[in-house]
């Protein structure tokens, strides 16, 4: 029998989403609870899944969900587990795909938050039809789910994929919060945008901008963009320092899997053209010529209060029976 | 119909290596032809096709070969075409593998040397069983040929697998042969160890070492090779340069794919310790934490004289009959 739903769950350091999905990737029904509100995960499990029971009251019923999936920080596939995330309240190693599936019984897939949004992104984004691209998502960090011949890339022990942490300045290059110095992440992250900024103003003191205006150590990568949009100058190359450091590394990126498309996916990624014009711009230049002018940039196309819920769900699809 | 036998060429710019071989990786019989003999592709097949002929008269009957694989520089998988190469007499795109086919009746796959290389490796060699390696190959330049879920990468347009053009100095780094700069091919190849050598000499000329009774333009990585076996401190030097090069890229290399292994393949592999030491110690030191310790380094275990062909007909076994 096909099995017309999935359940896709977005797993976050504040809140927990849920929705119900169909094949056409509808949300048909979602809600949330809060992440970090038992500190034993058996009693946020037992919460969760009271939730995943009312939503399916409310839709259809239970034979009808083909499987779950979940996006989690530090979510490993082949384990089904998350392992040692820093941002939840639960230490060590959390068998989370086992221990809901006892609870819910549909079966349940699991796997990190980019590797989700790569699944979306293929199952019902701007990647439908592609069997190789790479998906970077930037917020707070740098992650990035890579397809390769159709299939998500996980490696050999199921943690493939951190392009936030390929080095981009092996001398003097910033602390990253891995421990290591230079990584992509500390630069183009929204986090490592806002530090530019600081950097910007201590080391450029004479020149004009609007950002002097606010504390310095207050800066959010969203004071950037709506100085840039405003036409403030230090604003915009702050932006373009940041694209011209992701076009570097793309650049080495497609050097590995040679992408149909580069996606790009959260937080940074609505600042539009400040950032895809010098990305654009800088993984050209920089590119092997075989592959020039062949690799699309492009934006996801998932609406974004729904586009974590959706990449998680589409791993539901995939889950044996 | 289980057919027992392939056959595998190896294109060389020199050489072109033909032979016939079984399902245990062993090489009933081989002959060459020169590569260069020809200034006209369709001659230089019209000898191969009479060569491979001969070699299966002298063995089986056609119709017990599954199929034939070349191993080409350029070679596109997707197209069957060798693709602008830069070390053969014919000139811009040949439809290698359809003008081949034409010419024996034996379905003909193509590749570039690299990805022969993995294939030999996952079929007959060091990664058998492995679903998630990279080929490292180091001769006169840097290849690779990376294998993720089982499949090799070829990517989008065929061409994936550059790794020999990743960007390791992105400030006054080495021009390449690419056209650009800083690449680890103008490193870590055996002409960049003989690159490094003739720096050395130039920069540190207070120090003695057996490289300076060697005119500076003729030093090879062999010469570098010997004088560090007998205990040249600078020749060591020069290798602790090279591996420790390669041990940085390779520590992106795993961020993006996470392989059970990096096997190394070709030329400057021959140097055993010399190379492997450093590589080891720098890919450890660069690695993100939740990769280190993981991943095996290891050399090619295939017979040198025999790997480039034995990699070549291994993509033999793959044709679509």
């Amino acid at each position: 029998m096909d099995k017309p739903y999935v359940i896709g769950i977005d797993v976050g350091g504040t809140n927990t989403v849920v929705g119900i999905v169909d094949k056409r990737g509808q949300i048909l029904k979602s809600d949330s609870i809060k992440t970090g509100k038992h500190s034993q995960v058996e009693d946020y499990l037992d919460e969760l899944s009271d939730l995943i029971d009312d939503l399916i009251a409310g839709t259809t019923t239970k034979d009808q969900i083909k499987g779950i999936g979940a996006g989690t920080p530090n979510g490993n596939y082949f384990t089904g587990s998350i392992e040692f995330a820093p941002n939840l309240p639960w230490k060590g190693v959390i068998p989370f795909a086992q221990l809901l599936e006892d609870r819910v019984g549909i079966p349940v897939a699991l796997t990190n938050d980019a590797n989700a949004a790569a699944i979306g992104e293929m199952t019902y984004g701007a990647a439908r039809g592609m069997k190789d691209f790479i998906v970077i998502t930037l917020g707070t960090g740098v992650g990035s789910g890579i397809v390769v011949n159709g299939q998500l890339v996980y490696g050999h022990d199921g943690f493939a994929g951190e392009l936030g942490h390929v080095i981009m300045r092996r001398h003097n290059g910033r602390l990253c919060g891995c421990g290591r110095t230079g990584c992509l992440e500390a630069y183009s992250s929204a986090t490592g945008l806002a530090r530019t900024a600081r950097e910007y103003l201590e080391l450029k003191p004479d020149i004009q901008t609007r950002l002097r205006n606010i504390p310095a150590d207050d800066i959010t990568s969203k004071d950037v963009f709506d100085a840039a949009m405003a036409g403030d100058e230090m604003a915009k190359d702050i932006f373009k320092f940041t694209g011209e450091m992701l076009g570097e590394a793309f650049a080495d990126f497609v050097a590995f899997s040679s992408p149909e498309a580069i996606i790009l996916f959260g937080g940074l990624s609505k600042a539009g053209n400040l950032i895809m014009d010098p990305i654009r711009e800088s993984m050209e230049r920089n590119m092997l010529p075989i592959f020039r002018n062949k690799v699309k940039l492009m934006f996801s196309d998932l609406k974004e209060s729904d586009a974590a819920v959706l990449g998680a769900s589409a791993l539901g699809w995939e889950v044996r029976n």
